[in-house]
This record gives C-alpha cells, sequence and structure tokens, in this order.
C-alpha cells in the first residue's frame, strides 16, 4: 500500500475527474459526438492558451510538434534563429539543422535564460532571418524566458516567432497574441494534465502566411491538410484519426481549468514554486537557475559529493515519488523537483520532506524539517 | 438510455478491462515501473505480430506511421512500387511522392485485390525497385490481400516489403517473419482494441539496412534513433514521451488476445465476418468486395436509388451504431460493417438488424428478419 506521486516536470498526475474519463467507451472520431467535442476543446484551448488563432491537435509526442513548426514555417536553406536555455531549446536547432535549415545559435548556458539583447543584435545584423525559435519553460534547467520581450523584438521583424510551450503553457502566463507568438507548440502531459500523446499547435496570420512559402516536404504534420480539415464544415475534424481518449480527457482538464481560472491556476502554480524554492534555500542547497526560475519546475545542485541521480532513484524507489535527474551534460550534477498541472500545497510539503529524508540517509547533513518550516511559512504568506 | 455500438472498421469498441486501465493513475516513462511495461508491450506485440523484428513504437496516427516507413526506407529520387486497391493502399503512393520518390503504380480497381501477377512484371522489369507497399485489410473497399504471396515475389528482390497492417493486424492472419514482410505499420484502433493514437512498426534486418541507406531527412520519426533508446540498457526506452496510457492499454488488450490465442482471434473474425456476409447477401443486396473480403470489414453496394450515406447516418443518428459510409470516390455509395476486434457473435445479429430496419425506413423492399436468420445459420454451423 505505497502511496506513490509524480513530481517530475512531465508527465504529471492526471486529477481524478480527468482519468475517469479515461475510462469511459470508445468513441468514433468522425461522429457529430465527438466532432463536438473537439470543437469544444478547441474553444477551451483559445481561452489556455489566450489567442484567437486557429489551434491545430497531432498525436504526436511534443517533439512531434516542434519538427511540425520547423517543417511547416521554413525551407531548405532559410536562416532562422534559435534563442535556446537548455535541452530542449538546443534541441530546435537540431530539428533544423536536420531539415536543411540554417541555424544563428543564441544559446545561454545552462542555467542562465535567454539574452533578449542578443537575439535584438542578431535579428538587427540579419533581416533575413525568417524564424526565431525559443522556449517557454526550460524544462532541464528550470528557467523561464522572457517570452513577452522576445515577441516585441520579433514582431518588428519579418521573423515568425515560435515558442515551445510544451512545459509551461497552464503552468505560468503566456499570452499567444499579447506577446505576439506566431506559433506555440504545446504538449498534453504538462499543464494541462492529461496522459501524453498529443501536440498542440497555434498558427496566426503571419504563421500561416509563411506556411505557404515553406518548401519542406510534409505530410503527417502537414498544418494546411489540417487548416483544411479544421473548416471544411461546421464542425472541426482532422485529416487523420484523432486521439479519441486524450481529447475527451482534455475537455475534462479545461473544465477544471476554467472553473480555477486561469489567472488562478497561474497564481497557484507561483504560490507552490515559491514554497519549493523557499524550502530548498532553507536547507542550504543551491537552485541551479540562474536567470528567472520556473514556477513549472525548480532545479537543485547536488550537494558537494553527492549523486543528483542518487538523490532521485532514493526519493523514487524508496519513497515512491518520482522526479526528476540532470539531463544531458547536466546528469548526475542536480535533481530537479516538477510542480506543475495538478499541484497544491501538499505537494510542496511532501517534495521537501522526502528532499530532508533522501538527503539525511544519504549521508547530507542538513536539519530535518528546516525545509518543511520554510515551505510552511511561505504558504501562510497572503 | 440509448446504448451505443460501435462497428466501424476502426476506431472499434474497446473492452471493459481496457478501458478500466484508462482510468487508473498516471505513471512516469523514464521509470522502471514503466519500462518494464513497455518490455512486456513489446514482447507482447512479437507474438501478435509473429516477428522475432523489433517492434517501435509512436505516438501518432497510423498515417504517421506510414509515413515513417517511407522516410526511413528510402531516399528522394528512388523509384518504388505501390500496389493498391483503394483509399488506403493509394495513399502510400501520395506520401512516397510528397517526398520526391518516384512511384511505379499497380493499382487495383476499387473493389479488387492488387494483382500479384502484376507486381511481380514490374519488379522483373525494373530490378531497381527499391521498396514495394502495400496494405494488408484495405479499409476503403473491405479487401484482403494476399501478402503472403506479394511477400514471397519481393523477397526474391531487394526491395523492402513494407505492408499497412494498420486495419488488419490482430483481427486476418498476418505472418511477418514467415511472409518476408520487412516493414509492417500496425494501428493501435483496430485489431489491438485500444483508443486511437500510437502506431507501430516492425523492422526486419533487410529493413535496418535500408534505413542506413535512407536520406530522406527525419527527426521526430527516425529508426536509427528509436532503436538506439530501445536497445540503450536492459530494459526498453523511446526517444520522446510515449503515450504511457494507451501503452498501459496495450498491455491488458495483448493479455486479452494471448488468452483467447491468437488463432482463435482470427477464426472468430472469420466467423462473424462470414454471418455478416451471408446475412448481407441474404437481404439480396451486393457486397462491394470483388476479391477476397477482409474479415475486418464487410463493405455492401448501396442499395439503387439509395444514398449509402442516408444508410449509414440512419443507422448512427436513429440507432446509435456507427458504421462506415463510402471513401473517397465511393462516397454516397456503399456502406461498411466494421467487425473487428472486440467482436462477438451478437454484434453480427444487431449489425443486420440495423441495416433491415434502416433499408425498410428508407423504403427499399427487403424482408425483415431474413438477414438475421442467415446470421444465425452461419453462426451454428460448427
Amino acid at each position: 500500500m505505497k502511496k506513490k506521486y509524480i513530481m517530475s516536470p512531465g508527465p504529471v498526475e492526471v486529477p481524478p475527474s480527468v482519468l475517469s474519463v479515461g475510462g469511459l467507451p470508445m468513441i468514433h472520431h468522425r461522429t457529430p459526438e465527438f466532432r463536438k467535442a473537439l470543437a469544444e476543446v478547441l474553444e477551451g484551448l483559445k481561452y489556455v492558451f489566450q489567442t484567437k488563432n486557429d489551434i491545430l491537435i497531432f498525436p504526436a509526442a511534443g517533439t512531434g510538434g516542434m519538427e511540425s513548426a520547423v517543417i511547416n514555417m521554413v525551407s531548405p536553406g532559410d536562416k532562422v534563429l534559435v534563442a535556446a536555455c537548455g535541452q530542449f531549446g538546443e534541441r530546435w536547432a537540431k530539428i533544423a539543422e536536420t531539415f536543411g535549415v540554417s541555424v544563428v545559435k543564441v544559446f545561454a548556458e545552462w542555467g542562465d535564460e535567454v539574452d533578449c539583447a542578443k537575439v535584438e543584435a542578431e535579428l538587427k545584423k540579419d533581416p533575413g532571418i525568417k524564424a526565431v525559435f525559443t522556449t517557454l519553460s526550460e524544462t532541464s534547467t528550470g528557467i523561464e524566458n522572457n517570452i513577452k520581450k522576445l515577441g516585441e523584438i520579433t514582431g518588428k521583424t519579418k521573423a515568425v516567432f515560435i515558442v515551445d510551450a510544451v512545459s509551461g503553457m497552464g503552468a505560468v502566463e503566456f499570452r499567444t497574441d499579447e506577446w505576439n507568438v506566431d506559433v506555440a507548440v504545446v504538449g498534453a502531459q504538462k499543464g494541462l494534465m492529461i496522459p501524453p500523446g498529443i501536440a498542440m499547435v497555434t498558427l496566426s496570420e503571419k504563421a500561416k502566411k509563411a506556411m505557404t512559402e515553406s518548401k519542406i516536404p510534409k505530410y503527417y504534420f502537414s498544418y494546411e491538410q489540417a487548416l483544411k480539415a479544421l473548416s471544411k464544415d461546421k464542425l472541426p475534424d482532422t485529416p487523420y484519426t484523432s486521439s479519441v481518449s486524450l481529447i475527451l480527457q482534455l475537455r475534462e482538464s479545461i473544465r477544471l481549468i476554467k472553473e480555477e481560472g486561469l489567472e488562478n491556476v497561474w497564481k497557484r502554480h507561483a504560490r507552490i514554486a515559491s514554497a519549493v524554492r523557499m524550502g530548498v534555500k532553507a536547507l542550504g542547497l543551491k537552485p541551479f537557475a540562474g536567470g528567472k526560475p520556473s514556477n513549472a519546475v525548480t532545479s537543485v545542485w547536488a550537494p558537494e559529493g553527492i549523486d543528483g541521480d542518487a538523490v532521485n532513484k532514493k526519493i523514487r524507489d524508496d519513497y515512491g515519488i518520482t522526479m526528476a535527474g540532470g539531463q544531458g551534460k547536466m546528469k548526475g550534477k542536480m535533481f530537479r523537483i516538477g510542480h506543475l498541472g495538478y499541484v497544491d500545497m501538499f505537494d510542496a510539503v511532501i517534495a521537501l520532506a522526502a528532499v530532508e529524508m533522501a538527503l539525511t540517509e544519504l549521508g547530507v547533513k542538513i536539519t530535518l524539517g528546516a525545509g518543511v518550516k520554510a515551505v510552511e511559512e511561505e504558504l501562510l504568506k497572503k
């Protein structure tokens, strides 16, 4: 009877009412019943993403959504700018290069945030840059980038502004239209609190124009085909079979978000994230994020002489909580506490208690209860 | 309190025990717990697909799986053969042409099966053909192709043999290895009886060699990356986030298939399909399939002067059963009764009763009960 918890930066725990929809009978994706549900979902997503733009949904992992943005927005030989500050930001460059696109890399040190001034300078230097790719919440390092500022900068150029919001949307403030985001790529298993398996993208008018000029071959991820299906008659449709169960679960999770109110969702994330950060600092641990820390995930340097993966493994195997270790070049050097989606104040308490107990078991000298105390203090603030 | 039924050629009804898994809490895809489940699923799929080859799973619709086979197996400028007999077969050609591949089209009339002799002749004429693409069960017309024979023919050449088994696998006899199938593409929501959202592919040694020679750019659907993740340590993994809930549901549906026994599953489909066909004929309706009819779906010409979509619509909207209409150029001219996956004998009874009642309501002169009688007679045969 071990209770299990997910405190990773995705997949996240799925709320009970959303889970229960996963147990309902199948419906066919070409029926009015399903297409009405899809219409409701798309309408709800417009609220969550803060956009009036069309939204496309593909059965795919978040990386499939990222690939779709590259292959629909630019052409081989085009020059693009990738503003990265970690594993996922750098993935934009890898994808673009795979498809023969030339990449200007504005890469921050891991732990720092994207340097907006550098992005602006590069765009001024080369007005031929066709697209700017960046990341909202960089999961690998726990950084949140200044999308608003980057949108202002890119909005003055001809480049389309493409944001990997996979891991931040629904958790941290994000305003697609107000912030000039032409394509936002969103995942299922993060702030939207459903099981993984679908990727969503928003498309501005600027993005739709870029789409018509793109010459990279595409079939499954063709935005043109998806847009055609979306507007073929009164109800939206998809070119290929929809992930029916996930879409129906998404309808329920959007209902939960609407019920709470999007700004309240953002505030809840800010409150829990702040409590976790205070707890970590109270234990004398060093936060990894040098720039603005993301409210979706807190990244922490492993204490001197301790393997970050060992902390993570103990918490997972002995205590039943799935957190995350370091990714890529940070493997073994940190651990990460996810707090997004279906999270509330006692999750912060549990997270810090687990960290305190694990570090103690691993021989690190910390004061048991000190982190939890700081969490409680922070949670009690108005 | 209207009871609803799905009798389409996919998505199919999901068995209750598989549905219930859809309501279980999320687990993280990088944990030993999930990766052990994935190992079990891959092992089980080898049995269902009758193969010893590696199997890759992608979050995607079946069409995504088809695209993956094209972009990993051939290169721009290559010549391939597409042996098609309907909408889905012809899709292979569209995908290949999208990626700059030259296509020799051996297209049968809709309603006929693929002409094996023509395929053999084309392959003899041009030994440079790099791949042969075809379809197991052509859903749009209700035809089952002779994959065994096509595998014998292709096995003698250098071409890789790639089969869209999306809609037939787990319903009709299919022996990946024995029949020389290098790549079988499989969907979730058909014979495997889970909600839509994942595509599976098998890869023979010949296919793996072709993969190393392929020059079409790929990232999300890269078989090379997927194979690397599959064998990186003792437990299988995936490059990007797995569709956790669907994989766990697949584990349960494979358990059901194993429990019944694969050959018994095929026999059950043959029995129900045969009963439906007898019922349709007893009503004086004309089966559309001129070649070998598929045991997954029965396609029927709409009676003279009747819109096939009207039959379909009445059965769906008034009786609560989702069947299917005609696709592409057959729109309005036929209706289709799916009988695959979670189907048993009274589904055939219900299907024929619905057809009898709908046609009567639409003014077609048929004998009420005659179709059901033929179904019962067929079901009573040993």
